[in-house]
């Protein structure tokens, strides 16, 4: 049997919520978002390990949170970096076996079972797999002085977990970092690779706004 | 005082819903998702004109919708025609006097005021608005074979009311369907005319799948 883990990533300190807790430690429906997170992961696989990048300054907060809500799903805590590069590299160089790693932002607690089932399933398959949704509303691209129509169904939004092999992933997040990183998949396509999309779930989203957390409140009671 | 016409188009026949009932008929909160549309606008300003343009066989549905609701806000009902294109056309040749028209899609319950009152304006400063909103996740192009990340801050995604001169859209709308046509801006350009983007409301989501219900009700306590 494979060898898999989940490197669960929040980096964020609150600013754009217009709030001093950082995002992933508010409550939803009276657990930390962060917690549900780790929870989705630990549901679909009581055997996956457990890895999650935080900034060193919330691990005491992160602590107390989790004597608070009696939160026992064993993980291992590791510092973050500066930039999200940083994190998931320090994360990747706390796992020493093999296996394939699911690399996922602390602030979609809503991942589907399905949508983690497809990413791995794929990862075994074809040696990675990101999960990607249909654009649904129409695009336009800006320009300085104007805007353009675009087809949208030429484009996909892109979620995570994005999964990899272990070793592979590794050794493209040694190749160094790039500002225009905006995900783990772009940092694997400079060794080269080809990137396989399978569907996500639509109730995955990022928690970034108030409105995410009004969403994502309703949401939880029909995710599977 | 110029005066301000708001078109609202619902084709949907219930398809992509897994449901008998037409979207922009099923119940959010005890109303039809239309109705909050049409009282959006109502209530943004009592002295718009409301036209509603529907396929002409959900008319008798409709008007049973508005019994049963004491649904008493004044508007005046189109046939709508084979696509979109079709139905605001003929939504637009019912209006014979000149002032603006905000064309908005009846699915879309949540605009703000705000946005309303913002392509507005703008339409009375520039000549047209369209409402916007940033793209919040990666997004790729997605090719035959492959696919390749694009920086999504050049991108945004495309609300409505898309806000016009009754004159200027009535004479775009003459020049014919084009299927590429996504949106009513797309069918202006026809006439080289430059669009304004202005910020629309995250909550304006268009309701297209049963998730997007669950997102709306519990929106709909929020939005303002």
């Amino acid at each position: 049997m494979i060898k898999k883990f989940a490197l669960i990533v929040a980096g964020g300190s609150g600013t754009r919520m217009n709030t001093s807790v950082p995002k992933q430690f508010i409550e939803l429906d009276g657990l930390p978002v962060l917690m549900h997170t780790i929870n989705r992961f630990h549901a679909f696989d009581p055997s996956m390990e457990i890895v999650l990048v935080l900034p060193s300054l919330q691990f005491s907060v992160w602590n107390e949170l989790c004597q608070k809500h009696h939160f026992t799903t064993v993980h291992r805590l590791i510092a973050g970096g500066e930039v999200r590069f940083d994190s998931v590299k320090n994360g990747l160089s706390s796992i020493d076996s093999e296996g394939i790693v699911a690399i996922h932002d602390g602030v979609r607690p809503l991942v589907g079972h399905s949508t983690i089932g497809r990413c791995i399933a794929t990862t075994l398959e074809k040696g990675n797999a990101i999960p990607v949704m249909p654009v649904v509303e129409s695009l336009r691209k800006v320009g300085i002085d104007e805007s353009t129509a675009v087809d949208r169904s030429q484009f996909v939004t892109i979620q995570t977990p994005q999964v990899f092999f272990v070793p592979e992933i590794k050794k493209a997040y040694e190749l160094g970092y790039d500002p225009r990183y905006t995900d783990d998949a772009m940092v694997l396509e400079r060794l080269g690779k080809r990137i396989n999309l399978v569907e996500g779930n639509r109730e995955n989203i990022k928690i970034t706004h108030r409105t995410d957390l009004v969403i994502a409140s309703a949401l939880l009671k029909n995710i599977i």
